[in-house]
This record gives C-alpha cells, structure tokens and sequence, in this order.
C-alpha cells in the first residue's frame, strides 16, 4: 500500500513552532517513525507553503497512492481550489489536523476540504496522522 | 483499559435506517465485533434517546473509564448541556461521527462538543469507532 | 385505520393555560371528541415533556399505526433528535401547530421537522388536530 | 358557504409542469372535482401571474365570499402587498401550498402571507386545497 | 413561605467541577446553609440533568410554591420548552446563575428563560441564589 | 404647477381599512379637499395594486408633471424596479408614508426608492402629503 | 405656538461645511429667516455637540414647547439614550434631516429616534426644518 | 430559428435613460439593427413593466421559440415567481445584462434567475444581447 | 460601607416617566428610603445624562467607595467608554436595571457593561438597587 | 488580434475530470479548435494552479494582448489579489465558467474579479470561452 | 509646527491602569518628554470622557494647528458623531491607538474614524503617538 | 540593525499602477531613497506574488532580521496561512499599507494578519514604511 502525506503552510516548522500546542517531533522524524512502525506501507511525504504545488501533488498522485492523508494547515479554511483539487481526484483522502481546530479561532472552524473529503481526524497532536494510517490498513483488510 | 462507547439518539436504529449511508451492522453487532478484536480491553456501550440520561453516563463515567467515544447524534449541534458534561468531568472523551457532517446540512455543521473533547473523528462508518479504540491503544502504549 | 397523536411539552396544559390563545379544551377532551366523531378509526394519544421519550414514541409507532399527528411544542424549533426520528422512521408524520407559529416570536419560524414530515397544518387550534385526521382519511380513500 | 380558490404565478401549469411534484390533474379539473365532492359549496376559482391582480381579487372578495383559499406561488415569498392586502381585507384567509415549501430552497422557507392568514396548509399537494375546504365546513358547524 | 430551588444539568457537580469558578459548596450544604439562616422560609431542591423533568417540576411547583428560584444551567440558551413552561405556569420565577455568562462563550450570552422570569440574577456565585431569597422576602413584606 | 400623487398598492382601502391608522378620510376626498386648498396647483391622482403600473405611471409622467408624490405602499420594501423608474426619469420625486415605517415590521425598515427620491416624509398620516405639496410650494417660490 | 428646534453634533458648522450638500446658510440666519417668515410661531434654537446636553433640553423642553425640531446629527444612528428621552417626554417631536440619509453610508440607514417621534422629514436642506414648522401650523389648524 | 428577446422593467428607456451607461441606441433600433445582421433567424421582442405579464410572455413562448434572452431587469433580483416561469418551461433562456451588475449596488448582485437559466451574458452592452444570439448558432451548429 | 449608586440617561425621570413600568416612586426618595433601612451604610447618589459624567464619577469613585451600583440606562447597550471604566478602575461594580432588558427591544439585549462587572441584577424594580445593597452587605459579611 | 485565454486552479484536468459537467475536450483540444475556426486571432493560452503565476501571467500580459479572457476557477471566489490584478493593468480581461456557477455551492456565488472586467460569461460549457472571442470580435468591428 | 493631540475616554488613567497593556507613563510625562525630544514643535494635550467636548476640541483646532494626533479610546468604535467632526474640519488628523484594537475583542475591530483620517498607527504603545509626530515632520519636509 | 521590506502581490507595480492612489515612485527607487537616508540601517526587499513564497520569505527572515516590514496586498484580506506564519516566527512585525485600506471596499477591513502583527501603520503612502523603519530605530534606542 502507498500512502502520501500531504503537509500545507507553516508544518514544516513543526517540532520548533510553539512546542507546547504541536509537540517537539519535527515532520520528517514521524515520517521515519511511522515508516519504521508499518513497514508494509510506503508512505512518502510532501510539504509546500505554496497553496497551488499542493493542488499539483494532488493531481500528480492520482494513480501512484492507494491514500492521501492531507492536512492543508492554513488553506484549510480558505482555498476551494484545493478542495476542488480532493474532488477531482478519484483517489481517497483523509483529512487531518494536530490541534483541535474547533478550539480555536473562529475562521478555523470552517473547513472548504472536509465535504469532499472520505473523513476527518482532527486534535490528537501527530497521532492524527497514525489514525489516518490505521484507516487504510482497516480498509485494506475488508 | 476500560472505554465507554455512548449513542445518542436514534442511534439505536443504525442497521435498519439508511442502510446507504449508515452500513447494516447494527451497534451491539459492531461492539461484538470490537471485543472480539480487541479482547485486551474492556468496552461498554450505552444508549439513550434522551440527552439528559447522556449527561448522567457522563458523570457516572468518571473513575470507571480511560476513555469516552461519544457519538452524541442530533444532540452534537444542539446541546451545551452534553459539552458542560463533557468539560465537567475529567475523563478522555473522543468524538466520533459515521457520517461526514460536513457533506450534510448546514445545521450539522457545527458541533458544541467539539471544543471540550481530546479530539474528533467523523465519516469512516463504523470504522471511526474502531479509530477512536486505537487512538486509546497508542496514547496508552505511549 | 390506527394513528397516534403525539404532544409535546407543555401541551398537557392546554385547557388551563392561555385559554385566550389555546381553548378551553384539555388535550383528552378532544381525543375524546374525535374518537366519538371517527369512530372508524382508531386514535391513541401520547404526551410527554421529555425530548427523548417522544423520539421513542416515534420510534415504537413504526409498524403500529398509519400515521402520526405530532405537535412537538417548543421542541419543533430546536430538535434535530426528533427530526431525525421521523425521518428515521418510515411511517407518515403530519406535524401540527394550534396557534399560527408565524405570528408569534422569530424563533418559533424555523422548524427542524418540517422537512421530514409528510406536510404541515398550523393555526387552526384544535382543528389543526382534525384536519390531519381528514388528510390521512382522503389519503386512505385514494 | 361561498369560497373563493386563488391561485398565483405558474400556477396554472399545474399538470404539465413538473408531475413529480405538483401531480397530473390541473387546477380546473381539481375545482371541478372538489365542486362534485362538495355540492353543497359553492367554489370559485381565479388565477393570474399578476401581483397586483391577485390583489384585486382578494379586495373583490370582500362580502361576496365566506373564506378565500390562497396559493399565492413564488410571491408567498416576495410579496408585502399582498400580505397587506390579506390583512387589510376582513375575509378569513387560508393559506396553502402543494409541496412542502421547508423542503426546497431556503428562499422559500420565509412567508410574508402566514402572519395575517387564518392558518397554513401545506406539503400534501391538491389535497391541501381540500383541507382548507373541510376546514371551512368544520369551521362552519362550530 | 415556600420557594423551590430547581438547579438543571451538571449543577450536581458544584463543589467538585471547577471550583476557581463555581466554589467548593455543593448545592445540598448550600441548601442547609440557607434554611439554616432563613428559617422562616421553607426551601425545597430539584436538580436534574434531563431538560423534561425540570419542565416537569416547574409544572408540579404550582400552587405549592411562592415563587422558583431557576438556575437551568446549560438549558438557558437553548430551551424553548423550559421557557414556555416558565410563562404556561403563574408562579413567580427567578432566573439565577453562579457565574457572569456575559464574561463567557457568546452561545452563552442569550436566555430563553429571560422573558419569561421575573428577573434575573447573575454573576455572584452561590450568593445569586440567596439574593433570591432576598427578593421573595422583600416582595413578601410589601 | 402640475404635481401627481401616485398611490401604491393596498392604498384605494384608506377610509375604510384600518382606520385607526390611516384615519377615515377616503384618497378622493383628500385629493379634493387639497385641490380645494391649493387652487393654484393642479393635482392629479393615480393607484394602482399592480408594480408595472406604477412603473408606467412615473414613466408618462415624465414633461407633463413638476413633481411626483409617490406613496408605493407595500413596494417600497421590495420593488428595484420602481426605484429604477424613480432614478431613470428626471422629474422630481417625494416619497411620502402615512404611518411611520419605522414603528412597524423590521421589513418595512428599508425602502429602495429612498436613495432615489428627492426625499422623504413619514408619520403625518394624510398630512405627509400635503407637507409635500408645501415641499413643490416652498420650491417653487426659491 | 412655541417650537424648539434642536440641533445635534456637527450642526453648528453648517454654512461653511460641505456647502454643496448642507448648502451656505447657518442655522442661526436659517432661524432668523424663519421667524422673520412665520411671526406669529416662537421658535428657539438650541445645538450641541453633547449627547447628553440633548437630552437635558429634551427633558426641559416639556411644558415649555408645543413641538421640538430634532435632527440629532450623528447621534440619530447610535444613541439609545436621546431615543428614549423622545419616548419619555410627552412633547411632539418631528425627526429632520437635511440630506437624504438613506444616500449615504449604510450606517446612517438606521435611526434609533424615528420610533419615537411623530413623524421624520428628511432630505429638503433647511427646507427640512420649514415642512416641520408647516406640520406644526397644519397640526394647530386642526 | 425563432428567438425571442424579453426585456423587464424600465428597460424601453435604453437610449434615453443614462447613454454613459447603457449607450443611445433604443431597443427597437437594435432589434432591427440585430435582424439585417442575422437574417437567418426570426427575432422577436417584447416589453413590459409589469412582472406577471413577463411570466405570461415566458409561458407563451414555449413551442414558438427556440431560445428566450432574458433581460429582466430590475426584477432579476427580486422575483421568485419569473425564475420559477423559467424553471417550468423547458425552452431555453439565457439571461443578459448590458450593464456588469457586480459592479453596481449589492442588492443587484443576486439573480433569482441565474440558476434556471442555461448560463449568463453580462456587462458588455447591446452586445450581451448579441452574444446570446452567437450562442443559439453556435449551440444550432452542433 | 461605602456605596455609590451612580444612574444613567433619562432615570432621573423615574417616578413621572411611564409608572406602569418604573413605578412612582422617583429615586431621590428611593435613595432616602434605602438610607433609612440600611442606616449601617453611608449611600451616595449620582445621576447624568452625559456618557463622559458617569465615566468621571466612577473614575473619581476610586478609593472612596466599597461598591459602585451602576444603571447606565440606555449607555448600557452603546457604551464601550463606560464599559472600559469599569474594567480600569478596580472598584466593584455591580449592574442594575429596574426593567427586565430581555423583554424589550432587541437593541437592550446586548450590555457592554455587563463582562466588566461583579454581576447583574434585573427586572426588580427599585427592589433591583435594594438586592444589590444586599450583596454588598452579604460580601461584606463573608 | 491577440488574445491571451489563461485558465485557473484544476481546469488542466477539463475533459478527464467530471466529464458530465464539463465536457470531453481537454482544453489544448478546444485551444486548436478555436485557432482552426478563428485562423485571424492569435490565441495563445496559460494554465497554473499557483495563484501568484496567475497575478504575474495577467501583468507579463500588458501590450501583448488586445485582450484576456480568465478563466480563474477556485481562486474566482477567494482571491482579491487577482482582482487587484485585473483591475491594475489596463489590457480589457473577460471573465469566464463553463458552468453555471449560481446552480452550485453558495460560497461559488461571489466573484471578486468580475468588478474589475469588463464582462461575465458563464454556463455555455466550453462555448463560454469562442463566446469572448465573439466579444472581441465584434468590439474590434465597431 | 503646531500639533494637538487629542485623548478620549479612560486614557487619562494610563500610567496606573493595566500597566502590562499600557505602560507605565502617564500621558503628561509623555507629552513632556515628546517636547523635550522636538522642541520645534508646539505640542498642545487636550484630554476629555465626554464624546462631545472631543468634538469640540476637533472643531476649535481648525486654523491653529497643522495636525491633529487623535486616540478616541472607546468612542473610536461607537462615535459617529466624532467621525463626522473630523471629516468636516480641513485639519489633517492621525488616528493612534497604543494597543493593538485587532488582537482585542471584536467591537473594537472596528472604527468610524479611520475612513476620515489621513492615516492610522496602532500597536506600538507610547511610540504610536511618537510616529504620528515623525508623520508631521515628514510631510512637512516635502 | 537589519530590516526585511516585503511586498505582496502587484505592489510591483506601484509607480505605474494608479499614481493618483500610490504616487510615482516604484518600490525600488523607494528603497533605495530609505536606504540613503537611513545608512546606518541594511535595509533588503523582497517582493513576490506568490502566497506561499511570502511565507517562505518570511521563515528565511528568522534570525537574519531584527524586523520584518509587510506589506502583503490583498493577501492582508484572506491569507491565513500568511498570518500563521507571522504568528510562528519570533522575528518582530510591522503590518504596512500605502493607502487607508478603511475607506476602501468592505473586504479590505479585514486584516487577518494584524492580531500576528506589533502594530498596523496605514494610509501614508510610501511613509508608511518610512515611519515603520521609525519604529524600529525608536525601540532600538530604548
């Protein structure tokens, strides 16, 4: 099983940016460590903080990922490109988010992604990323 | 570890109603299911059409259970009472959704619940149980 | 022919409260009155004030009767739980209104049920009682 | 007892406009049907997708009609003068609607006629005509 | 005279939930604390999580109080059904609550019940109960 | 001086609709009674229920009349359409309103033809039209 | 017959503010005209910038004046407290403005002070305050 | 080809009406002018300030047309009832506007219209008109 | 003890100004007959039409005073300057109304007052003011 | 002539993507078609997901092009860098959509770049675009 | 050069209140060390609580000072009446706040007076009235 | 002290875009003016109409920059990602604009970047970043 993570604006800071809502682990170091703990999947990463690279790694992994676990930062809460992007694409994807976004400001708690989105996972810190992973694997076994 | 699943209303017809959108398992199948393939934890269920008998198994939960998967129904849009419960007791309480509010009607969009609970996990079916059962597993093994 | 006539709360005042605006007659008055002059037909009654016993009296009608006459009272304008269950439901629901809804306060013209029932009477007291009997006599006359 | 059936714009397609919804029987075929049913009544019947004229014929009622019967279509939702004119006139008025107005657009879900109307009927479509007339008989055996 | 203090959902939990809000004085030693100083008066105690059985007690109180002192907690801002009761009941009530709602969430800032009530008290914790006693001896000795 | 006072929808019912708002005076008679008392003006009067007609009017009116007095009843919370009218011909337009608008229904609160108008006399019951004639008076003497 | 004509914020400047809306006149020789043209009316004149110091002269204005002449300047739009003191004084109290108000920015579509007057004349320059005093003449000739 | 062109409320004023905006050519010059440029197809135009008798032109047209352009004016934002007149009859409409409505005031930056019509021309003159009829060849082309 | 009753716009009415809701009794008398009963308590009295007054004397209460009860009257729903006075300063400050605000105008519905207080106390009456007084000595007591 | 078409956010994938909506021709297809059918145009054409490319494609564009039609899917709704971009530059840009935007979601009704171009073309398909060209054509003949 | 600064409500309690927001200088040991640091310019204080003597002090300043350095405190989001003041004086006026209104509660997010002044520094504390004064010498130098 | 200008999108074009709003000097020449009036200052500029270019702009500042001056166009209006990275770096911020964005269009007034920001400088033109270079050599000198 291939899988994509997809991180959007201002994740690359993770693991330095405000510890104590996002953790110390940096993006690359969970991606090793997820790969470490499911060796069967192949999971690759990509980040941008550029809202139209990551509309072209959604179109460009049609066909390449059985799965993409997105978390477009920011552009979750203002671009309809990049939903439209999820829509249309045949290929899943999960959308998720380290903080409980709900939580927080106001303008967070619209999401342009989730309807056309297969589900969200939202507020459990790096774990939101190994859910998504969890459902893929629960989804490949039916 | 102990966890406490609690339905809301109508809940209790998953199975029979909408099949399209809800699957054909119904709850005490789909908890069957869960102890079976989860036999090191000790899962409980609970149902009630009635939102205030949600807030006494909340209250009555805490000091008997790890973690809370609550699947409040109708009432995740309408009730404070239920998310005063949820932020009263101190107790874990994950949010689950079968369904992708977000692709229903505007009303379902919004959530007070959300805000008091670890975190949320809505449209994988019954699968977004089974997720809020192995975020419990990995913050336990942590 | 079997149908239920269900109130909500408050409504097992009416006779006492507001006689101005609802009548001197109490609901089992005109339970009765009606079942002297439809004889044909079998009419049960049902009232509580909890929100969740009428989801269940929805619920248990399925099978049981023809057709349900709901007069959900103030929660017509803030349930979702019972919307759902008559929508969940697969028996017929005409949802009435004693009193015109519209010319009373802002928050009583929205109704979360309306969309699921089969039509709406509202404003003729308790006529609006007997004439969804008249509809689900033509409707069975069809 | 003299009533008086008032239809508003495209109405009168009824029958050929869309038969999923509104049905196959057209307006002048139901009022001589409900003439049959209700010998005893006598039913007038107007049409226009003119405001304004359907004004005219509400202020033309006056003293010549026990109650006026008033689908006033696409201008239910637009119109204060015919809003005014309901109410400025004395003759009962029940309003009415084939469909279920909650169930279509949102711009529909707001009527300016309802708070000077008797009452509303809605949602069962040529039916809902019917249930105004018994209304009227009812309302006329008090 | 006779008062009933109705407390609603998850106020059970004062002196335990919170207590850098809501104090450490359960509601029961608050209720011995004040017929310990207003001897005079006799002060019965309802509390209950389900929004029909305070519609209930609110019905029941009838004739066998003086006046109610409401706290609905998180049932101010979103019962209709409650502030019907409220206003279908003669009885004298007295909106309180323990914290200041307008220093809280905005969902929090509007009151069904506020119509209906005699006046509102908020903002003094466990002493917005007592100045309604005060209030009931004050119109008392008019 | 020509002026035109052009009466809306609903306004042929003054003397006899409501007349505890609009007095008993009918239209003819206080055009009568003010051409009487401004024998040096010629006043003409023109209603009409119909929007278009109202359209037409200020239309015609155009070289023949040195101003418009214009009460648009229940358009003039809907209608763009006459306030284009207003704003396409050049001749100088008064809005005038018998009751203040402002006392009535928040959707009586806005009037389109305001912006268009020279501008606006409310609340005189019949005197708001004569204050306008006094307006055209006044005007003319500059 | 005595009248009062108050002038708000800003009122003061008019003449040498904005001439080519407010046009060149201040209100001191406005007043001096109109005396000089109704001689048989006492018109006192009173402007400040000071909320408050106008609702001092509304509230010494009863017994004293047959009329007041209120343009409130800005404070039309935002104050509450000049409203009600227009409510609480039984004086006649005509709103003026001088320019068309609902031509400029949407803030100033509102007028909290229209309610409680008799009537509003707004949009004629200082031929604004002259349709007040031809209202007061008029009202006087009844 | 039989085309027929609609247009609403004040719209026989082009020409004379504000040239800056809507040029100095009147509507029949164009129709003529549109006529010797297409002569392959059968133009026809109508007129009228009033909302209905626009309905009754739509519904008259079925059969006869082979597209509708539709320029309803004033009342493209207003009127439920014409847009359901487009809805209902399966002949084609393209809505135009000379003007570009997005850059005028707000209240006519929504089309009751649009969504019935099979697409929309705006902003670009007489040469909307002319557009509409380019897409009836280029759509008779196929 | 120290305490400041400090009222706000138009209360210096209270006693001639629609008894029906404010009683007869004006508030100097009222402040007497408080003093009388609570001759413990040194009660001083301050009343301005003027915003800027009342921000002035809850500056210049600093120090002097135990307690500040505050009705600003119609400021209470406008005023952001007053609001900020009672935040800066650090006397406490308890919020009066003599109506029940929630009954009236919407625009009374909001206090900016309100967050900035020790609580709120309304719809009493005059008994409002004596409450306060009674919490003060209750604080005191503690 | 030269005309520039520059297409938006996901439009590369027209003729693979939603067929049933937009079509089988991808747009390099309808690019040749259109050279092949206006061989006296030359018509060049830009795609970019990246908004910015988009802003800097319309600047690159002054003095090349006679005009631009835009096409910016997603980013028509969100961005008013692009709009600034239009209107910064003085080359004319029509705007165009293949569909109907006003049949789809509600956040798709706003357009931030139609107040800044000259026109609006939407709901022809792929027709929308040899639309514009007509524009230009026809402007060029005046 | 001659400067005015103006200060509105509660700003005569920086120094002491809310040091952490404010600092701890008052105004005057501000303005003293701002003549200190320019001893070119003449730099007036004016301070007041009452919305209209700020009105007062804007009016008096025309023709004696080249700038107007103006901090409205509360009435910044409220006054329109002040908004009104410094559109009409010629006078260049310089809108400053010390903290950042954007990061503070949402009616404070907005300002009446921003849209008449030439500009707006707000966040930097003291230094925001210091940049105002650099803005001075700036355009002076031109 | 090193300072970073950024500019957003089509401020490159400042100079020949609308002179009469941004004045005639290009950003560069403007640079270059600052850089030698202030060469005790490393002043660097970037500019780019690329959103997520400017976040990375703004991550590459970090520990480079003793302050950032921005000015992100339209991006101010809708970027959330724009302002979360603000927010997560520790680098100091000035929000910059050239022309009063308050009296602009309603979708200006919004500034998501602000709250990020130490303070707003608006409406100077090319001052406003002379006056933030200001800024920073006054808190430097502290």
């Amino acid at each position: 099983m291939n899988l994509l993570i997809i991180n959007g604006p201002n994740l690359n800071l993770i693991g330095s940016r405000e510890p104590e809502i996002y953790g110390v682990e940096n993006p690359f170091k969970m991606v090793d460590r997820l790969k470490g703990k499911y060796p069967q999947i192949n999971i690759d990463y990509f980040q941008s903080n550029v809202e139209g690279e990551i509309i072209n790694a959604l179109q460009n992994a049609v066909d390449k990922y059985d799965g993409i676990i997105l978390n477009a930062g920011g552009y979750t809460h203002t671009s309809i490109a990049i939903a439209d992007a999820v829509k249309a694409i045949k290929t899943s994807v999960v959308e998720v988010h380290m903080s409980n976004v709900l939580q927080r400001e106001s303008f967070r708690h619209i999401s342009y992604i989730s309807p056309s989105a297969d589900g969200v996972i939202s507020g459990f810190g790096a774990t939101s990323y190994e859910l998504a992973i969890q459902y893929y694997i629960l989804k490949n076994d039916e």
